[in-house]
């Protein structure tokens, strides 16, 4: 299988990395609007080819959207308008917006609609990693919209990449999204201005970091490009989930107030609960 | 080096693997309220013999004191009215109540102030790690009064376990162990109250987690018997710092509400300046 990726970062260099490995992808073609990151990932034998997006997507058999969901709300009606025969893989964060502005297109049925859940703070191929995704959950949405063809070779590249695949309507999506993870790369990111703004110490930050803050402020080293798009085209969702976190803060507040520890503990028992559904 | 543990834990038992197998400690004593805590450890081989408070503090050079906070308040003055030679090392997580507790005991100048910034969300023998601490900082707090022997004794135990040390006086700790660490913790005890409370699928949840949360909210596992005591002991500064970083969420939200992506994107921009701290 001929796999074309367009946007060669984070996301479309592990696919590639994992989907030639595996064997299912026979030869991978990188398409970026930054010249840079294809020498990178040419560099990495990420991509084996680099080609203009047209001659790209004429090549190819399956075509990754892997960008920013700003430039996937322009880029997904192109690259849409140039396929007949292959099979396009959208993987956007939020799904309402993007496939309301298709559902009329006459090639919507060539796109499969998909959501790995894996990633990691950094971005650009230099990111990219061997099995990213393997053991993951990959959201699938609207398989009444895509051909069946095309919905198996969407199947096969996740199942290369070794995800589960879960389905859900693309509000349905959303809502999950901001939930639980859209919610908590704003926690995080909240939580680096937090440390930012209190601790004027920058040595006492990386002296402290080692009680736990290193890891619940991983997502805050994530790209505003990248970030920014999905909060807007979930705003809704977002908003809610956040009011309920701004909520929940508040509590721990008002016990501390009142110096109700057996209140912090109850809280904090109740957060626990947490342990038994993700293990 | 004879050491008794007294709290064989994840702190506890930690240590007690590192400076045995660095070969500082000839024999590890283990002393817990929790039979079964000891059973846990002498089957691991994390401790050699399971002792009464009494003859383990007199039978040891060196006694580690790793139980949590309200505990530490009683237990220090008691196990200090039992040594004479002895170093005592107290590893809490907050300072200064415990250290004003003990400022007029006959005693204080056995002990060495220490918190050494490494655990994980686990806790009991079951969870105790080899190489916990290595490559982390070391708070050593109140040189001044612990006996100069003592206080060596103290740097070689954090240094056989490959800790790099950080003097702060007890205000100081207190101030920059809430900023980052204590902080942390319940940003991340918020969430997970946060996700619990809108996702009530908890499939979702767990297909969700790969996307970030699974990290962020790690440290909501951590037990209420070793973290309500530590906000009870740094409540003003815990509180100070929670109020900065509800203020942080809020801009947030009224960014969304305005829908000024702008302030989105510059927001994230800023919160990115954490990763140059830490690498």
């Amino acid at each position: 299988m001929k796999v074309c990726v367009i946007g060669v970062g984070l996301i479309g260099g592990s696919m590639a990395i994992d989907l030639k490995e595996s064997g299912y992808a026979t030869e991978i073609i990188g398409v970026d609007i930054k010249p840079d990151n294809l020498d990178k990932a040419l560099r990495r034998r990420i991509i084996d080819r680099a080609l203009p997006i047209e001659s790209g997507i004429a090549e190819a058999d399956i075509i990754l959207l892997t960008v920013p969901m700003d430039a996937m709300l322009h880029l997904a009606p192109f690259v849409l308008n140039l396929v007949d025969r292959q099979t396009v893989i959208e993987v956007g964060s939020a799904k309402q917006r993007l496939l309301k502005s298709l559902e009329d297109h006459p090639q919507r049925n060539r796109m499969v609609a998909a959501h790995p859940m894996a990633g990691t703070e950094f971005s650009g191929p230099e990111a990219a990693l061997p099995k990213l995704f393997e053991n993951k959950s990959c959201v699938l949405v609207e398989e009444g919209a895509t051909d069946p063809d095309a919905w198996v070779k969407g199947l096969e590249v996740f199942e290369a990449l070794g995800m589960r695949i879960v389905q859900y309507d693309p509000a349905a999506h959303d809502l999950h999204a901001a939930y639980v993870s859209h919610i908590s790369h704003i926690s995080s990111f909240a939580l680096a201005l937090t440390v930012l703004e209190k601790e004027k110490d920058e040595k006492s930050i990386f002296a402290m970091a080692g009680g736990g803050f290193s890891s619940t402020v991983r997502l805050a080293k994530s790209s505003a490009s990248m970030w920014a798009p999905i909060f807007e085209q979930n705003r809704d969702n977002v908003l809610d989930v956040l009011d309920e976190h701004i909520n929940s803060l508040a509590k721990f507040r008002s016990y501390l107030i009142k110096n109700d520890f057996e209140g912090i503990t109850e809280l904090i028992q109740k957060a626990n609960h947490i342990k038994k559904i993700l293990g």
